[in-house]
C-alpha cells in the first residue's frame, strides 16, 4: 500500500493569501454594495508596456510559420535572453556573471520553492522573520524544517532570524550556524533594504561558515538609494556562496506572464562538485523551459524603448508606495519600507494584532492589506501595505484608512 | 558546512537526449557539407495553427490594456480552460472528471517529473522498460531508486517491467508489489497502444494492491483504433488509483509553447486523506500558474475551428508515422508503433546493439533517430524514429536508409 509525503500533512492551515481571499469573498458576499480596494497580494495592475506587447505579438507571428517556428527551447534558456540579462543586470553593475551561469525559469516563486531541492535533508536553513512563506513551506515539504509548534507558530529545525524595529529591519548574524541562509532584500513584506557594505557582512559569514545564500533580488528594481545593491554579486566572495533568484514579476509586471531567473555562478562549490550542474541536472529532468513567446518578451525588457518604458512604470508604483507613507506617517501611523521597495510596514495602532487590524480596515474602510502575523512571529502587529494598487485606488485607500 | 542531495550524484551520465545532441554536433562540425534529417527527439515541427496564433493575438493585446489585463492566475488554472477540458476531453467520453480535478500546468514534463513528491521516499516504483527517462530519474532524484547497477543499467530498488516483442511491448503485471506504477499509452519509446481491456486489468490490480497508476496520456490524440481508451477514466475505479498527466505538446505543437494538466480525482484516498488536497498544495507553493495568454492558446485547441485544425497537423504526422512505418516494413526492417502514436519502434537490423546502429545512420545517411537501450535495458536492440519531421524530410530519410 503507498504512503503519502507525510511532511505535507505537518503544513499548517492553507496558504496566507488564500486565507485573506477567504475573509474578503465572505465579506463581499455579505456587503455586496461595499467598494473594496485590494492593498494585500503584491500583484501588478498596471497593462504591459507596448514595448513587450510588440515582442509577444512579433515571437506569436513567428510560432505560426514553418520557418521560423520554435519546438522546445535550449535547456538554460535563449541564449538572447541570458546575455540580455548578462550585460543589463551584471556587467552593467561591474558584475562578473556569464550567460551560462544564468538559467531561465517560470519565475522566482517556482525557482525558490525548487532551489532547496538540490540540497541534502539534513540542511538546516535560516530564515529571516517575517518571511515570504514559499521559502519555509518548501522546506518543510522536504522534511527540514521538523516539527511545528502552534502556539509560537514556528518549526523546531529552522533557526528564524527577527527583523524588527530595533535592528531597522535587518537581521543579525545568528547564533546557531545554519547551512542555508535566506535572504530577500529589498524584503517582502517589510520592505527594508541592506547596504552593500551589510550584505558583505553576510558573504563574509556565508564563506567562513560554509553556508549557501540564496538570495532572492525580486524586488532590486525599486531600489532608489545609492548604497543599496541591486545584485548580491555586488559584494566580493558572493561568486562563492550565492545563488541569486531573479523575478520579471516586479520590473516588468510579468504576475501573469511567468519569467524569471536563477544564478549558479560556477565558482560555487561543494567539494569538486559545482552546483551548477546539479542545478542544470533538475533543470533538464523537470523542467522543460519558458515559452519561447515569453522569452522574447523578456528580451524587450531589456530593449532601449522597453527600459524608458518601464522606468515610468516603475515610477508610477514607487509614486504611491509614496504616497501611503507619507499619507498614513502624517496620520501618525508608525511607517517603513517604501523607499527601496513596493511594499509599506505599518505598525498596527492600539495594541491591535495583525489580523484585528485586518477586519478592521475590511469592515470599516473597506481596504484589504496583509496581515504581518502571517509572514513570520515576529510580524505580529504589523501590516503590509503594497504599491501595486492603481494610483486613484490607492489615493483613495489612504484618504480613507486617515478618515478612519 | 552544507552538504548537496547526495541522490543527484548517484545518476549515471547525461540526459539521453543530450548525450545524442553532442554525437550529432561533433558529426556535423567534422562534416558541414552533409544535410542531417532529425527524426529523433519528439520535436514537432509544424507551426501554430491559425486559431491558436488568433487566440494568442487576442490575448497579448488584453494584456496591453489596463481593463483586461491578467497577473497572476488562479491556483488550478483558469476556469474557462479547465471547463473546455472537462467538456471535451472527458465528460465527452463518458468519463467522470470535474473541471476542479483538473490541475493546468506548464507541460507534461514537469508534472511527471514533480508528481511523485506528494508521495512517501518509501514507496517503490514500477516502470515499463524501456521508458521515458523522467520517471526514473526524477525518483534517482528524491532518494527512492536504491543503488544504480552500472552493467544492468538498472535501479536496486525499481520494479522494471519489460515491454517486448514477446508481449506486444504491453507490460505484464509486476510480480513484487508497487506502491507507483507509471503508465504511458500509447507509448513513449515503442509506439505501442493498450486496449480498454488491458488497461482496465491495471487499474483492477492496483486497486486491489492499493497502488497509484501515474498515467500519461501525452499521446492520446494520435489513437486511430476504436478499442484504444484515450484516458484511464474510461475504466471503472480509475478514480480511485490513478493520476492522469496530460500535454498540449503533441497534439497542439505546445513544445514551445509550454501547456499542460494533472488530474486528480478527489475520490483518489490515502486513508482519510485526498491526494487532491497535497497536489492541490504543492502547485500552490511552489508553481505559480501557466501565461495568461497561454491558457488562452489551451482553450483554442477545443474550438471548433481549433479543432479541425488541429485533426488535419495530427494527420500530417501520421502521415508521416505511416510512410515510415511501412517504408521500412517493405524494406525488410521488423517494425512496430505508429499506428496509434507518432512513435516508430524499429528492431536493428544485423545483430547491431543501438547505439551501433544509430552510429550506422548518422554516419552513412545521415539520419539521426533514438538509441532504444537509452529508454532502458530492453530497449537494446532497438531503435526510435519520429513521425514528428516535415513530409519532405520524413520521405528523404526513410528513402536514405532504404538505400542502405
Amino acid at each position: 500500500m503507498y504512503k503519502l509525503n507525510e511532511n505535507y500533512l505537518k503544513l499548517p492551515g492553507s496558504y496566507l493569501f488564500s486565507a485573506i481571499g477567504k475573509k474578503v469573498s465572505a465579506y463581499s458576499a455579505a456587503n455586496p454594495d461595499k467598494k473594496i480596494i485590494r492593498l494585500g497580494i503584491g500583484d501588478v495592475t498596471q497593462p504591459l508596456v507596448p514595448a513587450i506587447i510588440q515582442a509577444l505579438h512579433g515571437a506569436v507571428d513567428e510560432m505560426g510559420k514553418a520557418e521560423t517556428f520554435r519546438g522546445y527551447a535550449p535547456d538554460l534558456g535563449y541564449e538572447f535572453l541570458r546575455k540580455a540579462i548578462a550585460e543589463n543586470d551584471y556587467e552593467a553593475r561591474g558584475c562578473e556573471i556569464a550567460a551560462d551561469e544564468i538559467f531561465i525559469s517560470d519565475g522566482a516563486k517556482c525557482d525558490s520553492g525548487n532551489i532547496q531541492e538540490i540540497f541534502s535533508t539534513d540542511n538546516r536553513i535560516a530564515v529571516c522573520d517575517p518571511v515570504y512563506p514559499v521559502y519555509v513551506d518548501s522546506n518543510v515539504m522536504a522534511g527540514r524544517a521538523g516539527e511545528y509548534d502552534k502556539f509560537r507558530e514556528t518549526w523546531s529545525n529552522v533557526i528564524y532570524m527577527p527583523c524588527t524595529a530595533a535592528n531597522g529591519f535587518a537581521p543579525e548574524l545568528p547564533d546557531e550556524t545554519p547551512d542555508l541562509i535566506y535572504l530577500c532584500f529589498p524584503n517582502n513584506p517589510t520592505g527594508a533594504a541592506v547596504t552593500r557594505q551589510q550584505l558583505q557582512k553576510w558573504v563574509d559569514y556565508a564563506c567562513r561558515v560554509g553556508a549557501v545564500i540564496i538570495y532572492d533580488a525580486a524586488y532590486e528594481a525599486y531600489i532608489s538609494e545609492p548604497d543599496i545593491p541591486h545584485s548580491i554579486y555586488e559584494c566580493k566572495g558572493a561568486r562563492n556562496c550565492a545563488i541569486e533568484l531573479r523575478s520579471f514579476s516586479k520590473n516588468a509586471g510579468f504576475t501573469g506572464v511567468r519569467l524569471g531567473f536563477t544564478v549558479v555562478p560556477r565558482d560555487l562549490k561543494c567539494g569538486d562538485v559545482a552546483l551548477h550542474s546539479l542545478w542544470a541536472r533538475r533543470h533538464g529532468t523537470k523542467y522543460n523551459g519558458a515559452p519561447y513567446i515569453v522569452q522574447r518578451a523578456g528580451e524587450a525588457v531589456y530593449s532601449q524603448e522597453g527600459k524608458a518604458q518601464l522606468k515610468e512604470q516603475v515610477a508610477y508604483y514607487m509614486n504611491n508606495a509614496s504616497y501611503i507613507y507619507h499619507g498614513l506617517k502624517e496620520a501618525g501611523y508608525t511607517v517603513s519600507g517604501g523607499i527601496n521597495a513596493p511594499y509599506i510596514w505599518l505598525k498596527t495602532p492600539d495594541g491591535l494584532t495583525s489580523w484585528e487590524f485586518f477586519d478592521r480596515l475590511l469592515e470599516n474602510v473597506n481596504v484589504v492589506g496583509t496581515p504581518g502575523s502571517g509572514f513570520g512571529p515576529s510580524g505580529e502587529g504589523y501590516f503590509r501595505l503594497t504599491a501595486f494598487g492603481s494610483y486613484e485606488n490607492t489615493v483613495e485607500a489612504v484618504d480613507r484608512i486617515r478618515r478612519m
